[in-house]
């Protein structure tokens, strides 16, 4: 069974039940013992490509989803995009691969903004006004639109180097959701203004700095996931009274948190709260309106499997559909 | 572009062509920067299930192979095989998938195979009369039938636990080529009477002691491929003139090597020559008729590569044909 980005798309988007989804493999993460080996990555200097493979094997789960993902960055002298994906639904009881999504990133994308929305959910506070985000490509709308579903802002404000992106980013999200959207001339006006902010940037040197921070922002950076990147100032982990990672290993290696060990501002065996440990009860997130928190998403392969098996359903579903007509 | 085992059985087999094409993987592991992440391991317990993905880009190929492979072993239960396996082919130059080899394990029997006659050909002695194989599988068929490119033997002894199989295989070697197959009643016989004996079994405890060694015997051991396998007694790798690894790191975790480790006889710093080294003449294989040699085969990402991208071209070629027809 192969199923293309388009007949995907039909089915799964940025809505409750994705949330749900991405919020339970989480808890799954927390609570079963889920299998999921380090990220495989293969790295051609020569074409200034790189591909990653990630799985997670979860608990109950009849299939279990392997992704590989691409970024080729010179792809655009060709004409092509730098992204490329897809995943492999593979039977957790037999071995047996049982369909193939050539998603091209799209549930990537999905599964992304949903982590980023279930961080907001246990750590932004309940009534914000303002949402920034810096960045203005593809994963800042998605994360705009997620973070609209669990929290109910009326204001946006934007920072992106690419004065056209960000013109085009306003009208999808002036048209898609009930909110104004604001164009700052720097990330600093972002952090400013904004009670929730959201970094969506492969920075390599940090675009926040921690004397911008200010009472009761929460931060979700979700642009790391390579050992050279970092968007946040090393010091606002430490300056954050909640620091969350989703997958600790993973932040270690890939995340703001690899900047903040080097750094000397955490040890590798500090205790870190992980976005499972929130989802499913065993630690708490925000208590107190004042309070900074920082969500640090690396991405994991159990988003891919609960997304990935959640979309194959959706999938299925609709064929039975088709035949019964 | 998506293949069935079928159509790549007709192109591919056991031959000249295939011995080169793996030992020229080799050749490349050891003279070129060749990217080989380690294996990446999902392990389903629950279904006595493991799922393997390998990969490597060998520097000059414009695709690469990811290979998922499966072994579930309580699948024949359900009636099916315990072994599932694909390989998708990426390009190098840009990310994309371009082809979809769903050969069901077929290709890495085929470089398997092809390694053994490989290391055979660089540490065997030239002239041979009897070729010893313990098990009697689908992989003992394909390493005699390789071993028989590279050394013109006239007798095989095999030692196998299930007397079918090793009916089914003496009637198929005799059939297949020039060849009088002897049924051992152990594998002490088995190795007694051969100068080259390959061990192809699932062993978690050796199956061919020190004591049995005899001067010129060449011994490859492809079975162990996991933390928990072994196949030979590991003295067996500290008494050989010459012990070879297909990969030294891989063999250190999954091979033969890592008993020997365990055991003492080797530190993990142990100079170790590696198969590419003999075939890119960086290092001399066999130089006396009565040393004792070994080599330990895991399997690596570079033959999944190799084996893949030549099937692909067997496949494309043959597709141009029929058009121009």
């Amino acid at each position: 069974m192969i199923f293309n980005q388009a007949e995907i798309k039909e089915l799964v988007g940025i809505n409750d039940e994705t949330i749900t989804v991405v919020e339970k493999a989480f808890t799954d993460l927390a609570t079963k013992s889920v299998v999921m080996p380090p990220i495989m990555r293969v790295d051609i200097p020569e074409y200034n490509g790189e591909v990653d493979v990630k799985t997670a094997y979860i608990p109950g789960s009849e299939l279990f989803a392997l992704k590989v993902s691409s970024g080729f960055f010179d792809n655009f002298k060709l004409g092509l995009p730098s992204a490329n994906g897809l995943m492999m639904l593979i039977s957790s009881v037999t071995g047996e691969p049982k369909a193939l999504l050539l998603d091209n990133g799209y549930l990537t994308d999905i599964r992304t903004a949903a982590a980023g929305a279930v961080a907001a959910k246990y750590l932004a506070n309940d009534t914000i006004y303002t949402a920034g985000v810096i960045g203005a490509g593809a994963q800042a709308r998605y994360q705009i639109k997620a973070l609209h579903k669990v929290r109910d802002f009326k204001e946006v404000i934007v920072y992106g180097p690419t004065e056209s992106r960000v013109i085009a980013f306003k009208q999808e999200m002036e048209r898609d959701l009930d909110v104004n959207v604001h164009i700052a001339t720097n990330p600093e006006h972002v952090v400013a203004l904004s009670e929730v902010v959201i970094t969506t940037t492969p920075a390599t040197s940090p675009v926040i700095q921690e004397a911008w921070l200010h009472p009761g922002v929460h931060i979700t950076a979700m642009g790391s996931d390579a050992e050279h990147k970092q968007e946040l100032e090393a010091s606002i982990l430490k300056r954050a009274d909640i620091y969350v990672s989703d997958v600790k290993t993973q932040c270690l290696r890939l995340g703001e948190l690899r900047s903040a060990v080097e750094e000397g501002l955490f040890s590798k065996e500090t205790d870190v709260i992980e976005l499972g440990e929130l989802t499913s009860g065993k630690k708490t997130g925000r208590t107190d309106s004042s309070e900074i928190t920082v969500a640090d998403l690396t991405g994991t392969g159990a988003q891919d499997t609960a997304i990935a098996v959640y979309a194959l359903n959706q999938l299925r579903r609709k064929q039975e559909i088709y035949v019964k007509e």
